[in-house]
């Protein structure tokens, strides 16, 4: 069997800090690098090897992946990095405590923000200079591309391309593929790969940093899909990821 | 000026046991770490920002390479790695101590070894498992073109094709550039570069995680090199790098 594996970053300071991340380039807590070296021993315990790895533009997944290159002795393979594999663009929110901003806007505003579908924050200004649209890294992409903010369907929308024309199809000359994203990017995926509708991808929650591999036959047909590591610790992952945006009593 | 920084990388397990290193994977050490983030912050102050890296196959290129980035917020820049940018091979001296090596053969053989231009040592035979012939990550390069051994002409007769077809070229559309590589690798761009004589080049050593920039003009002429850093520490560290080759008294 053919594999894509997905993980999602370890635990970055904003996310210990509860706050909306999206493109901003927070670094991974110690615990996140931790997390990295964890996913790399699940992953070369199930004698999982790499011919190739993708990441985001973003410190936290490119630095986890490093982790779980160099717990894999994989540190050379080839890796690809793409701004089409970043976070969910957050908007204005970007920054605020998620706790915080419930309290202020309500629990199902909240809700609304991270977890409908095509509904997205109030955008970013132009003239902030968090905007992508001032950031050397993007300077590549066109600007009508760049997001000022995002709903999961804009972020979709971006992501999938990507996935279609660069990832997926290299797994015509190679077995297995690593793809280090985030929270919302990997919905993205999953949802296009699994068919889970507008309504249902609301209830997916990816925990950070546990290997989800997906299967694919020699014709490529999608076979299974799984979680490397203990299910039980997953689960309580997932029900955090969940609870993040209720307001704290 | 355009710019290709030369980085060794930081001091590796073996730098630090003295032993031949050649191809042989080792980590970096915690010192060598730290001279990656070092080398990172030299960077930062010097005001260069990369638009592309280039590493080895092996560990401690990349990891230095991870580090230096992560300290620049440069994560993201698209990183290539080739076996052409490997150490020279050290055949079947690899894994011995220099010291040791000197004090059975002599300190003058193991100065040969280590810094004759054209002279290789003892090869490992292709049955090793530590053979190049048996490792993965080579397995797409033909097999007449994998060292057993080498000399550093040898090394680089492979280096050299790599500086002129992809790395230097990359200077007509982009403005600064980082190489991280090894000892006898980075000798061999150096001598290319600077046009240092066969003999001459035996009395050039290169200091880890010392940034060391070459500039171009808008033609690309070389017009000067330097090292970022304290000129006191290089030139100890220099003069540390050549005499790692002498048995102990």
């Amino acid at each position: 069997m053919k594999k894509i594996v997905l993980l999602r970053h370890g635990e970055s300071l904003w996310n210990k800090e509860n706050r909306f991340t999206g493109w901003t380039d927070v670094d991974l807590s110690d615990k996140g690098v931790e997390e990295g070296y964890e996913a790399g021993n699940l992953l070369k315990e199930a004698g999982i090897s790499f011919q190739m790895a993708y990441a985001s533009y973003l410190k936290r997944a490119v630095k986890t992946l490093n982790c779980v290159l160099d717990r894999m002795n994989a540190d050379w393979i080839p890796v690809f990095k793409s701004w089409r594999l970043n976070e969910k663009h957050y908007g204005a929110l970007q920054g605020l405590n998620k706790s915080e901003t419930a309290a202020r806007y309500g629990n199902e505003q909240v809700h609304i923000w991270r977890r409908s579908y095509d509904v997205a924050p109030m955008p970013l200004k132009d003239s902030d200079p968090e905007s992508p649209i001032n950031d050397v890294r993007y300077s590549h992409v066109p600007l009508c591309d760049l997001p000022r903010t995002e709903s999961l369907k804009d972020a979709i929308m971006r992501v999938i391309p990507y996935w279609e024309c660069e990832i997926f199809p290299r797994l015509t000359v190679v077995d297995n593929i690593l793809v280090v994203a985030h929270g919302n990017s990997l919905r993205g995926i999953v949802k296009y790969l699994k068919g889970i509708s507008d309504t249902d991808i609301a209830n997916l929650n990816i925990p950070t940093a546990m290997p989800y591999v997906f299967e694919f036959d020699e014709s490529l047909n999608f076979v299974r899909d799984y979680y490397l590591g203990d299910p039980e610790k997953i689960k309580q992952m997932q029900d955090a990821v969940a609870n993040q945006g209720i307001a704290k009593k």
